[in-house]
C-alpha cells in the first residue's frame, strides 16, 4: 500500500512547518500500518495555476507530483490555516487534480476510484473543521473516499497566539496524536477493503 | 443491505417535494442493486433540537429515525438549499446524529464506523456543492463513510427562478439522473466491500 | 438605534445558555453605546421551518420575530457550535429571513438594507470561523451589511471537552469580551454611517 | 473614491478571462458612479505564497498590490470556480491580506476599516454562494465591510459543461448584469457612507 503527504504549508525548506510535523506523525502511523510512504512539500515544488495535469509552464512542478497521486492508495491532505481556511498551496494542488475526474483507470474507472483520503490541519487558531469540510468537499467531487473520521488537527483556543504545535507541551498533543493514530488506522483499513473489492466502474463512466 | 434516505423538506406531507423526488429516484437506484431502502421525511416528524439520541421532549420523533440510522448500512442525506446552504431540517437530522460519536457498537467501534453516507440536493438556484460540502464535513465527523462522488444534485443557473426539479424537462433531468445512478453505484459498492473487510475498533475507541 | 439578538441555543430556557451569555456580554456592550436591545432566545418560540414570513402553522413563533428584525438596525446572530457548524436554530431563523430578500421599505429599498448585522459564536470546540461565515453569507444575501470585524467567538483547543465559556477563568475570556466590545463598537458606528447616509433604491429593486 | 479589482483568474494574460470579463462590466458600473477603477490580473505577478506585505521573495508581486489595496475605498474581489470552491490565486491574495489584521492607518484604527468589499464569482458549474461566503469570511475578518447583496455571479446548471460568461448569449446574462449593476451602487453608496462617517478606532486597537 503506497500513501502520499501532501504537505501545504506557505513556508519553503528549511523552515520548521507545523503541518509537516504532524504530518510526518500520521505518515509514522501509517507506516506502522505496512504503508510505504511519501512526503511532497508542495511550496518547494513550484506549482504553476490551473486545472490540467500537463505542465502548465516551465519549470511547473505539479505533473510529477501528479503520477505520485495517479500511484498512491492513500493520500493525505496536510494545510495550515489562514483566515478559517485551508491555506492556497493545498488549495493549488486540489485545483489541479480537478483533472482526475476525467482521467480515468485502464479499465475506465475514474482514477481517483478507491484510493482514500484524510486531513492534516494546523493553526494558531480555530478553523480546523471547515479546512476538513473544504479539503474533503474537493477531494469527494474529484472520487477519493473519505473514512469516518480520516483527520486529525491541532490549534488553540479563541484568538491568536503563537501558540504552535511545535512548541506545544506534550499534555496539548495528546488528543492530536491519539485522532491521529485513528486516522490511519481508518485510512488503512479502507483503502485494504476497497483493494480486496474494488469500486467497479460506474454507470455513467 | 439496507438503505435509509433522510428528506430534509421543509414541507410537510403530502406537499410535493422536488427533494423527495430526487431522492426517490436514487433510492430506486439503490433497490435495483439490492438495498431494502426505507424512506424518512423528517419535517413530518417533529424533530427536537438537541443532540442526544434520547427523546428531548414529548413528542420527539427523533428517537425511532435514530434507530432507522444504527440499522442502516447507508445513510442518503437529501436536502432543498435555501441562501446557498443546506436547510435546518437536516441540518437538525446532523446535529442529533452529533450523539453517535460517542456510541459504539457492540465490539467498541464506533456506531457509525462501516456505514456509507450519500447526499442529494436541489434548490432552484446555486449551492448545490456547499450543501454536499457541509453535509460530508459533518457525516464524516460523525464516523461515515463517504464514497468518491456519492453525490447528485439539481438547480439551475445564475439568480433565483421558478425552476424545479419536477417540472424541469427530461433533457435538463439526464445529467442528475446519469450522477444519481452513480451515486447509488458507488455507495453500494463501497457498503459491500467494508462489510466483507470491516474497519476494526480503532486506537483511540 | 435599536438592536435585536437572536440566541440559536438548542436548550430551552430556563437552562443556562453559553450563546446566550456571551450574547448578552455583546449585548450590554451595545446598550452602552446608546442601543436599545432586545433578546430573543429562538428555541423557546417554536419557529416552524420554512421560507415565508408569515405564519406557516398555528403556533408559529416567526411572524412576531420577523416585525422584530424588520424594527430593528443592528441584528447580531449567535449561536452555538454542533460539528463545527450553527446549530439549526440559527440556520431556521435565516431560512425563515430567506422572505425579506422581496420585501421592501417603503421606498422601494429591500427592507435589510442599511442594517447592519454580526456574529456571536460559543462551542467547546473550533468552528467559529465556519459558523461565522455561514451566517454572513446568508446574511449579506438577504441584504444586511457586515461591518469589519463584526463578530466575537470563544471556544478552546483541539478535541471535545466540557470546557464552556460560562465555565471558563475570566483570562481565558479576556480575547473574547476585547473582540466582543469591538464587535459592538463597530456595529454602532457603521449603523450610525448608514442611517446618516442611507444606501438609496438599488438599479434592480 | 478609488476601486481595485482584483482578478482571480488561473490563466495568465492574454487568455481570455471569463472572471476578468464580468469583473469588468462590475468596474464600469463603478466607473459610471463616479470611481476611479484600477484592475490587477494576480496572475500575471507571480506572488508568492506567505502572510506578509513585504516582498517574500525576489520578484515577489505582492508588495506593490499591497499598496493598491491600502490606497483603495473599494476592493473587489473577483474568481473562477474551481470544485465549487474560489481560485488558489484570490486565495493567495487574501492570504497575503492576513497581515492587514495587524496593520493600522496614522490614527490606530485597523488598515481595512472603512474600506468596502464585494465579490464576482464565475463558473461553468455551481459553487457561486460557497465562493462568495468563503472569500466575505476572510474579507471581514481582515476588516473590510461587506454591504448588503454586494456580489454578482454568472454560472449554469446541474453539472459540468462548456458554457462560459463570455459566450452565453445576452439574455443568459442578464440578471448576472442587472445584479452587477447593483453590487456597484451598494459599494459606492456604503464606501460614501463611510467616508462621511467613518468607523473610529476600536477599543481593541
Amino acid at each position: 500500500m503506497k500513501a502520499l503527504i501532501l504537505n501545504g504549508t506557505l513556508k519553503p525548506s528549511p523552515e520548521d512547518s507545523n503541518t509537516g510535523a504532524l504530518a510526518a506523525f500520521v505518515g509514522a502511523q501509517l507506516t506502522e500500518r505496512g504503508a510505504e510512504v511519501e512526503h511532497v512539500r508542495l511550496v518547494d515544488h513550484g506549482i504553476a495555476p490551473g486545472v490540467v495535469s500537463e505542465e502548465v509552464r516551465p519549470g511547473d512542478g505539479w505533473p510529477a507530483i501528479h503520477d505520485q497521486v495517479v500511484a498512491a492508495d492513500v493520500v493525505v491532505f496536510a494545510t495550515p490555516t489562514w483566515l478559517g481556511q485551508p491555506g492556497s498551496e493545498i488549495k493549488r494542488a486540489l485545483e489541479r487534480l480537478d483533472a482526475l475526474i476525467s482521467e480515468t483507470q485502464e479499465d475506465g474507472t475514474p482514477m481517483a476510484f478507491n484510493k482514500v483520503a484524510g486531513f492534516v490541519v494546523t493553526g494558531n487558531e480555530d478553523g480546523a473543521h471547515a479546512c476538513i469540510g473544504a479539503m474533503a468537499q474537493a477531494a469527494i467531487d474529484i472520487g477519493f473516499t473519505i473514512p469516518g473520521q480520516a483527520w486529525t488537527y491541532w490549534n488553540k483556543g479563541p484568538g491568536p497566539s503563537d501558540a504552535a504545535y511545535l512548541t506545544a507541551p506534550a499534555e496539548e498533543r495528546e488528543w492530536t496524536h491519539s485522532t491521529g493514530a485513528a486516522m490511519a488506522h481508518v485510512l488503512v483499513a479502507t483503502a485494504r477493503a476497497l483493494a480486496a473489492a474494488p469500486i467497479p466502474r460506474p454507470p455513467n463512466a
